[in-house]
This record gives C-alpha cells, structure tokens and sequence, in this order.
C-alpha cells in the first residue's frame, strides 16, 4: 500500500462522513470524477448538486450520470459555486462538499477558479454544513495565479474558530511540480 | 468519525505497513505507547528495538512489556537514537520507525530532541527502511527550540530525492496552541 495522494485522500474523506440520503455538493464538476463517487454514495434517496461553469464538462458529465443509472439524484448547474447558497433552502444540511480548485485538466487552461469567488461558495457551504460534514478543497496552485488562490484558501481555513471547525492539510512535500494538497474543513 | 489527529494517525499508517515478522524501531520510546502497538503489530516473529536517554521511562515501559506478555520480542536501549546505526546489522530491512519530537509528557520537558540528532537517527533509518516502509516523525514546535527542530527537519524531508520518496505532511492547521503534526518518510 503506498500513501494515498490527495486525489485518493479526498473520496477516503468523504466515504467517512456522506452516506444513504445525504444532500452533498460538488463544487466543481468537471470531467464528474467527484460527481459520480458522490452519486454513488448518497444512493438514489440523497441529492448531490454540482456547479460548473464549463458547459462541456457539464454535458459530458450528464452522459455519465445517465449510462449509470445515478441521474436521478444529481442536479447540475451550468453557474459558478459562488452561487450555491441560491441551490440550497435555508434549512438544508450538507453532508460534505468538494472543491478541485485550478484548472480542468485537459479543459480550456485559461479557465481557473478564482480565491473571491471560492471563499464565497465556501462560506456559503459551512452556514449548511452538519456536524461531522466536510469541506474538501483539492489545492492545485502550479499554473498562473494558483499561489495567490492557495494563499487565500489557506488563510482563510487557518483563521476558522477551532471550537467550531477542525481544519486538516495533507498533501507530499518533497516533489518538484507543485502536486495537488488537500484541506479538509471538519465541522465539529 | 472526527478527523483522526496526528498521534493517532501515526498507528494508522503504521499498521498499514508494519506486520507479523518485522523489524521496527521506536526512536522514542518514552511512555510506551508506540512500543506497545508496534509489539502487537510484529508479534513474537518479529523484532521492536527501541531507545531513549530517560531510564526511568525505558524502566516503565519494561514493566509494561512484560505485563502484557510483549517483552520477548522488544530490546530497549538507554541511548541516544542517534545511535540507531550500531544496533542494526548492515543486512536489516526495516518495515517501520516511530519518532515523537520534543520533551516526553510528564516527564522532564528540559530534555527534548534535538535536530542533528534526530537527523543523524533518520538518516541511519533510511539506510535500512524497505521499499513499502514508512519512518513517522510526529513533531510538536511549542517548546523551547521546537521550531528550530521542525523547521531542520522539514527543510530535510523537502529536499529528499521523490524518485525514492515520498513525504506526506498531514496536520491540523487552524489550531492555537502548536498542536503536533505529522511526517511520514514512505520508500518507494
């Protein structure tokens, strides 16, 4: 067994706290990677609704869902995750939420998500995230403008009030080409 | 489930590559409780060698070994891990090894570890860990020359060569008080 990557860390995670039933998020869709693991783990009793501002990735994923058979419990948004907090009713509590933040691998490069627009989806997400829910967020910071997302997102995860949130980072620090790493925001 | 914290997460990574017949080192053996787990995970085949500079703690632990019907498979050592080197032959693979950073809890905090020697015991390690093995360092920074130690010991894993290892930093990082993080050395 070798050490998990962040990519692999991050569905560890979320199998621990999402399960039959639960409403999660998946904050960029994309290739749907995410989309479907978390499809499968809220079984066709839960919801996930995923944002992505990429209508191919979007349409693709759809296929997906449909070949199968997890459409049913899935609702894609062809918007940016900073405008969750419309998708959810006050009163709804997610179970967990991703984030793979840079850029869609072999998608349009150009298209990156942005710190603003990210810290606001994600505090948008904790005002509905349960006890014991997770936030994931797949930092990738090798491309144009990655650091000062990562700066942020870091900042902002090390100032959250410890009695409320448990924040873990995991990622490998000896490799060259800036792999991903991985922030976990653990609602208490 | 609560994300698990660094102490625990050491047994976790542990027990994924350490087992019955291995060879292992506790670099600190202080309250016991890592050479406890990893005689347990070795069992009566297997070998524990363990060291540090405080009798009364190896004394402790001892009793505890024999207690627990443990004590025929573990050697400890009154010494230095620094030392580790002349208490294994040059043909010896090891599965694993178990660092805790600073001073022992409740003992005397002016003896702590200190960077050139954890250094030079990590680097003997290294010399004997198998492919598949993992040497854990959970590093505490809040006492007196805690950081001095962490940041030579970061700096160390950092550049060692990723075509031979990886090195997985996992922590919490919105905490106050210095909570102790993890480091783990996997070979390749």
């Amino acid at each position: 067994m070798n050490l998990p990557n962040a990519l692999t860390y991050s569905h560890t995670l979320l199998g621990e706290c999402v399960g039959p039933g639960d409403t999660v998020v998946d904050a960029t869709v994309g290739n749907g990677h995410d989309t479907l693991f978390l499809a499968n783990q809220v079984g066709p009793t839960g919801h996930v609704i995923g944002f992505d501002v990429q209508t191919a990735a979007l349409t693709a994923t759809q296929t997906q869902l449909t070949l199968t058979g997890l459409s049913a419990q899935v609702d894609l948004h062809a918007t940016g995750h900073e405008h969750v907090g419309d998708y959810l009713d006050d009163t709804t509590q997610i179970a967990g939420a991703i984030f793979n933040l840079g850029y869609l691998p072999g998608g349009d490069k150009t298209v990156v998500t942005q710190a603003a627009t990210t810290l606001t989806a994600v505090k948008s997400l904790l005002q509905h995230l349960r006890r014991g829910g997770r936030i994931i967020l797949v930092v990738y910071s090798g491309h144009p403008g990655g650091m000062d997302e990562r700066n942020a997102v870091v900042d902002f995860c090390q100032a959250l009030p410890q009695k409320t949130y448990q924040v873990l980072q995991y990622g490998f620090i000896n490799q060259i080409h800036h792999p991903p790493f991985l922030l976990a925001i653990e609602r208490r």
